[in-house]
């Protein structure tokens, strides 16, 4: 069977909308510093149903649903899923949680028994019939689903409010994050039994305790000798096949064949995939770059696609149900924030940093949408509950970090780019020696309620008693000015260079000009230790004398390598795309 | 419309099983020096019609054939196919054409006149019904097309035959890629024209002059201002996105919508994929990390999917036409060689590498597949000669390497881990001093025919003459010996350090034996040049020092940065993932 090529040029039409929309809308998501996941749903929620079903039902029917054109799109995104999964479980570092220990397994067991229980009561008591179940769904096996809807936690998002809290590896931070794995993994595990138990009654390829003797031999296969197996055999291929493509076929291999493995079984293919990943990502044998490319590749093309198109198979505001959505968000948060946070409190944490847990492990993130659409396929909950569902992810990723960071009172560091304006970049800077820089650069500093001369002096004498050229070519004339309410930094380049009695004896190029109010002693610290930081890698300083403007400069910093430091990945990383930079970073 | 369970468990096994088997048969082409394309084919060609269909047809009917697995993977290699196109584009330098100038566009256009003369001429004279025309031939087109597939090169297979003997960045090796990529695009424009005229007659959404003229109006557009908003938007891009993965979705929406246009005006997918390409690989602000993301993806999933699919659809065996495929190979040999030489030979080169370019530019990799498949789906040519064109295209690409390798006279240079067994790598030198360390070194180096005792007084006689020690704690004790066959080295890691004289101070922990034949005078200095090359990147030797075995120690020079030096590139590259390390090279 072959497409036609009109049918072609719709699948074309469809991947180029689907993913355009949804990289768009999730890049705007993430300015506001918000999961990408949130972009990418939104898109498929105005490509679906719910908004251009409504009002252009032509238009949808003719990019999605004509001709062999959905079950191509279903392809697709089962295979997309099958990939995000991977890199959720490559993100699963089964070391880390071994490593905290006690305190993690207990915070992450205990956790998920308060919620567990509070949804598998409620949800036993009101029963599938009043409570959104679908039409498989008998009253036990909706409820042990909606136990374990209320008690998974979502790494990804963890991990990046710890990062932008710059937590991440503090020891709260590792405690937590351990705890979310742990979640995970026991969520997971034990939806895929949910599956099977559902499965054995519906097609019959096995009976149902084979099929959970299955699932779970599969998994303890794969998190023991599997995980063995790969990490003894890493090296051999790395040194055989070609790289780093070699690797990425095999892992791409493992994935598909596990994959299918699980799905066949009854369970569902996620679960191999999943798995794949674990063992896969836990062997510090896999080098970055593979870990990237593959990670890449599927946070921005392939999660893309699948997250866009739930949004196609679901009228969001058609299965709107306001007394349903706000249950789910009660008893969820209540369950999570009180469980975790009591249990945490008990195992010895001050009550701040307990609630603070608690917060986090609220978090429900893309991995809940997961497990919702697997349910919403599997008949057992209906589209009303899954709305519900998704709604709760959403809104438990996005109050988890402004909870976290008022409960703790910490603040998220600004990267210096947020000071330089496109007004305060000057490309070429006239100035012959480095007082006339100064005052080149003082003026579009954008300081304000300060006069400018007196800045400039005040600049000139500071750097007078302690010059600032600290080698590499680079300066940075700063002063702490009173009267000035927010710090500003300025950027020049000088082609010819500037002596600012730099150590090594050589001119300076890159002039940063840092000012901060009189009052806030840390933060100057915090930048100059940043701006250095950002220009060690001679590459870069030596592109950025070719940088023509304010663009390019701003172009040139975002794929600098100096990138990985922690306070920058606040802005720019996508969920999955974490772990590896945070493994990059420990690295260093 | 959805996939069931069961379709999903043999679409993720197909895929699985294609991906595995044309990985692997193409890392074995590779180990033999071939290009991976070849095993691919073969993995196809076991799994299709050709093998599996003949022997277990069941098999391939339940793997590949039955529900709606096949659409899927029609759907599937579509796409693969467009970013296949998407990376070829990628690797035509148009700067690098424009460079070359004359010469380059000189060769280029006359050595595609013979054979595009030959093609058409013969074609014409002996017609479609005997010369393997399918359904829809009509005598001018099946001409036209067979003159565009005896013209075409395969720039991959060229590039890397060049790199493999080390003149990549001769001036002979800058003209027959230039010659190349001007081959590539013209001949490709001339084909979509060829297309457009059947599309013209076949479905109507436009006149043949219509659809011409839109596909040339894309090409010109694509080229110019394309190329030139493509350029203008990257930094803009780089700066506001997620990086790097926020101009992969770009590169993506982009592909998917150049394809749909050039599939929806009646050509193919592929030249818009093909076009956006050239656009965005000619800008320099595309960053190498985007590139090689792409390109790692593309060369290991996508490529080795689509071309063992390709395997799948035609019996190799049954469709063999013995005096068919003779018939193209010689005539697209003559016609190449003789055209491409010649013309070489008038625009001033000396014979002998006027004969190199002839046989460089005869090869014609898996360009000349997509071609001949794209005209099969067409009806433009039957299957016999598919596998005709898909035999000459394997045939010349395999044979370009050995005869320029003749006709020039060069060697191609080997690394020296080829040098190094396991037996010859100690992970944990006794040696308590430089001598003991060469004295443990010698007898494992695997000198053969040469007194051993010997073999070491000269070396470390040399050492006290001059010592090695390079500093970087690294050092090559090394001696030309009398009456050695084949040169030796042999690796010692020093955990505790040997002071080797360095001129940092430093002890060295990385020992490098180095013995060669006395007769051989410029090996030694390669490989010590080699060597010292290798070593460079810090994190390397750090890690060096924590190897255990020789796999180790291989799979780490394997992934190390230092791998883009030109000589390794050679056993390692698929042909697309070239273009993208030599351009890293000529960064360095």
């Amino acid at each position: 069977m072959k497409l036609s090529a009109d049918e072609i040029v719709r699948l074309l039409l469809a991947l180029a909308v689907l993913v355009a929309s949804a990289r768009l809308l999730g890049e705007i998501a993430r300015k506001f510093n918000q999961p990408a996941v949130i972009g990418e749903l939104l898109a498929g929620l105005l490509l679906g149903p719910t908004v251009l079903g409504r009002y252009a039902p032509e238009a949808m029917q003719f990019l999605f649903l004509t001709g062999h054109v959905p079950v191509v799109l279903d392809g697709f995104s089962t295979l997309a899923i099958c990939l995000f999964l991977l890199v959720a479980g490559m993100e699963v570092d089964l070391s880390t949680m071994f490593r905290q220990g006690k305190l993690a397994i207990g915070v992450g067991l205990s956790s998920m028994i308060l919620p567990f229980a509070l949804g598998f009561g409620l949800a036993g008591l009101i029963g599938p019939a009043w409570l959104g179940g679908g039409p498989n769904a008998d009253s036990l096996l909706f409820a042990l689903f909606m136990a374990v809807a209320l008690s998974i936690s979502a790494l990804p998002v963890i991990a990046k409010t710890l990062l932008d809290l710059d937590m991440y590896r503090s020891e709260l931070g590792m405690v937590i994050v351990a705890a979310a794995i742990f979640n995970d993994l026991v969520g997971w595990i034990i939806f895929a039994v949910v599956l099977s138990l559902m499965a054995g009654g519906g097609h019959h390829r096995f009976e149902i305790t084979q099929t959970i003797g299955l699932t779970l031999g599969f998994a303890a296969f794969m998190l023991t000798i599997g995980r063995w197996l790969i990490h003894w055999l890493l090296p051999w291929l790395q040194a055989h096949l070609s790289w780093p493509g070699g690797v990425l076929g095999v892992a791409m291999t493992l994935t598909l064949a596990g994959a299918a493995f699980t799905e066949w079984i009854g369970v569902h293919a996620i679960f191999g995939s999943f798995l794949v990943g674990v063992a896969l990502g836990d062997s510090h044998h896999l080098r970055e770059r593979t870990r990237s490319t593959i990670d890449q590749f599927v946070s921005f093309i392939f999660a893309p696609i699948f997250f866009a198109s739930i949004g196609l198979k679901v009228d969001f505001v058609g299965d709107f149900n306001g007394l349903l959505v706000a249950f789910v968000l009660i008893v969820s948060c209540v369950g999570k924030v009180m469980g975790a946070g009591y249990s945490a409190y008990k195992l010895g944490m001050p009550p701040k940093e307990a609630w603070a847990v608690g917060f986090g492990l609220n978090a429900r993130g893309a991995m809940e949408i997961i497990l919702g659409l697997l349910a919403l396929q599997a008949g057992l909950i209906n589209s009303q509950m899954f709305v519900a569902l998704v709604i709760m992810a959403l809104v438990t990723s996005m109050i988890a970090g402004p909870l976290m960071q008022r409960t703790l009172r910490r603040k998220k560091p600004k990267p210096f780019t947020d000071y330089v304006g496109a007004r305060s970049f000057i490309p070429d800077l006239k100035a012959s020696d480095r007082e006339a820089a100064i005052i080149e650069l003082v003026p579009v500093s954008g300081a304000q309620g300060v006069p400018l001369d007196e800045v400039a002096l005040e600049v000139i004498a500071r750097e007078r008693m302690t010059p600032t050229g600290l080698g590499m070519s680079l300066a940075l004339p700063h002063a702490r000015i009173e009267g000035l309410k927010a710090p500003q930094v300025a950027v020049g380049i000088s082609r010819q260079g500037l002596d600012f009695d730099a150590k090594d004896g050589e001119p300076a190029h890159i002039i940063v000009l840092i000012l901060t109010p009189a009052s806030d002693t840390t933060l100057s610290l915090e930048l100059y230790r940043e701006v250095v930081h950002r220009f060690k890698d001679p590459e870069l300083r030596e592109r950025l004398l070719k940088v023509r403007n304010y663009t390019e400069f701003l172009a040139l910093l975002a794929s600098a390598p100096g990138m990985k430091s922690a306070t920058h990945m606040t802005t720019m990383i996508s969920a999955p795309a974490m772990a590896t930079r945070v493994r990059s970073l420990f690295k260093e």
